[in-house]
């Protein structure tokens, strides 16, 4: 299953607003096609944003319209700032369009700038894949036999350029026969769970249940889960981790019981230049995706709405982080060197 | 605000399914239509099922067509079999049940069943009256000056006969000038938070806002919230408190950021006969519950569901369990007796 592809200069992406309903695949050469599907969640998950965000900026340069470099810089540079207005705290976007920059730096011809973009642009995408293909490998051998794993939002293919973060650990294990049964959070409001994490777990033949997000407490204090497994949107240096509003919660339950709480991420979620979860910033949400349910209005006129769409978990929670290049553990020094000490 | 009412020998309830969207009361004399309203949350909220399960029993031996005291207490030993039936967790009904069975017992002539019945029934009621006035004055004198307060699902007027528990001390601190706003909690799966609470407290005038129930460790986290007060649905003899799924989440977190965690409930919730929240029969939902959205299905095929309706908060995690009598405190021995030790 890829959510994500890239054909003879054409960006094909699955609308996951529609899912599970409708499988639709769209076909795009406009980057703003791309900004608008990242701003709405069509295409979702840090490292799809980073990947979806590096093809729409190579789109904005292959315009035959474009007469020269210099039109063509042009183009990009704009594209690039759209595309990093879209959504505020996943840093694999910021990454990947830094990536495009400097690819973009010392093309001598309309020709050469369009070949190293989009190679720069494929590249980001071949190294999530093999990022995820790792992440997987390295993430299941931490799972217990026999487990049963808690998620939350959705981290798998849909979220990821390859086999998915969080997801890709969690079906790995079950490959093993590590895994007996997935716990999968519905994730309100825009049930990521339900629609993407069920959806690609049924398909995985994975048995899957769900559970509003206010039951994990529930079910961690029956004893029910040996594992929390999620992903991440932004890293910061000390092993604070922003993650889809709800996680937060999860990690202070799975301390109090004692179950390990995994982060899965490739490295390019963690950002360099914050310190702690608070200097990452934390986008805001509509109020309707609070207020209306399925399309429909909930609440009464006259309410106020509290819609943050990440949480920080503080790095004591954090059993390990798990990454293409190792697992990171407290006090997580090595988040800021270029290579894991851990297994 | 009445959302349960008795007149001439006709229960009246508003069908809390419909709000707040609309506001439609219904008319029976009918205990079966009593029990399905009930069973399906048109009547909800542990002190409102005990009151509206007593009237039921009532209208069980009030038909016409019933010739002698042996028909009526035929009549009646069904109905209180059949609303014992409903749901399983808030002990306020068996309470009930359990006074109109007593007050039945000694009655010589059909009239004076039925007379014994009434009363007791609107004894319940009244007493609920009373105990919602009493609770509001001793909770809202806890909170602290100038507060925002959390609650969870919803406990006030539509959920007893009365002001309400948790809504009845915010909004009486409301009133005294205490809290300046109130956070409420969505309350999947059936939204009380969105659809009732918010419907109460606008209603009231008191500023509130909603959030996904796992927004609360992020709103938590920034000390956005100095005091959380939730109601109850059975309290056992140690303090564990069960309620509305999700209670027990915001207990450990409000724990965590060391906000007071209150809990609101009438004498008539606390169950003599559990030792601890092990012994209380927590209810599970239908799967469809969390499946579909306002109507809609939202998960693919052959996902399975964990809905239990409730959760166990321990005592260890409460600041203060706040009654008719008076304000518990650990060890909470004074749950057993007749009167709190506390202010």
């Amino acid at each position: 299953m890829q959510a994500i592809d890239w054909n003879n200069n054409v960006f094909s992406f699955l609308d996951q607003t529609l899912l599970p309903h409708e499988e639709r695949f769209r076909d795009t050469t406009d980057y703003r096609v791309v900004a608008e599907a990242i701003r709405s969640l069509r295409v979702r998950g840090a490292p799809a944003i980073g990947i979806a965000a590096a093809y729409g900026a190579a789109l904005s340069i292959l315009s035959p319209a474009l007469a020269d470099t210099r039109d063509a810089r042009h183009a990009l540079d704009e594209a690039l700032a759209v595309l990093a207005g879209t959504r505020p705290t996943a840093v694999n976007l910021f990454h990947a369009l830094d990536r495009i920059r400097r690819s973009a730096r010392n093309a001598a011809s309309l020709q050469e700038l369009r070949a190293s973009v989009v190679a720069e642009a494929v590249a980001i995408h071949q190294e999530d894949i093999a990022s995820c293909l790792a992440i997987a490998v390295n993430g299941a051998a931490l799972l217990p036999d026999s487990c049963s794993v808690l998620t939350h939002c959705n981290a798998g293919a849909l979220a990821t350029g390859g086999v998915g973060t969080a997801l890709g650990v969690i079906i790995e294990g079950y490959r093993q026969g590590k895994v007996r049964r997935v716990f999968a959070d519905e994730t309100r409001p825009l049930l990521q769970g339900s629609r993407l994490t069920a959806w690609e777990l049924t398909r995985a033949g994975v048995p899957v249940a769900l559970l509003t997000d206010s039951s994990a407490g529930s079910l961690l204090s029956r004893g029910a889960v040996q594992a929390v497994v999620v992903g991440a949107d932004r890293i910061a240096l000390n092993g604070d981790v922003a993650n889809k509003v709800g996680t937060y919660p999860l990690a202070v339950l799975a301390h109090r019981h004692a179950v390990p709480f995994y982060v899965a991420a490739p490295r390019s979620t963690v950002d360099r230049s914050a310190r702690s979860g608070n200097e990452i910033p934390i986008e805001e949400r509509d109020p309707s995706e609070v207020l209306e349910v399925a399309g429909r209005r909930m609440a009464p006129e006259g309410v106020d709405v509290y819609a943050p769409a990440f949480d920080v978990t503080p790095n004591e929670l954090i059993t390990a982080i798990v990454t293409e290049q190792g697992v990171y553990r407290k006090p997580f020094r090595e988040l800021a060197g270029s290579a894991p000490g851990g297994d």
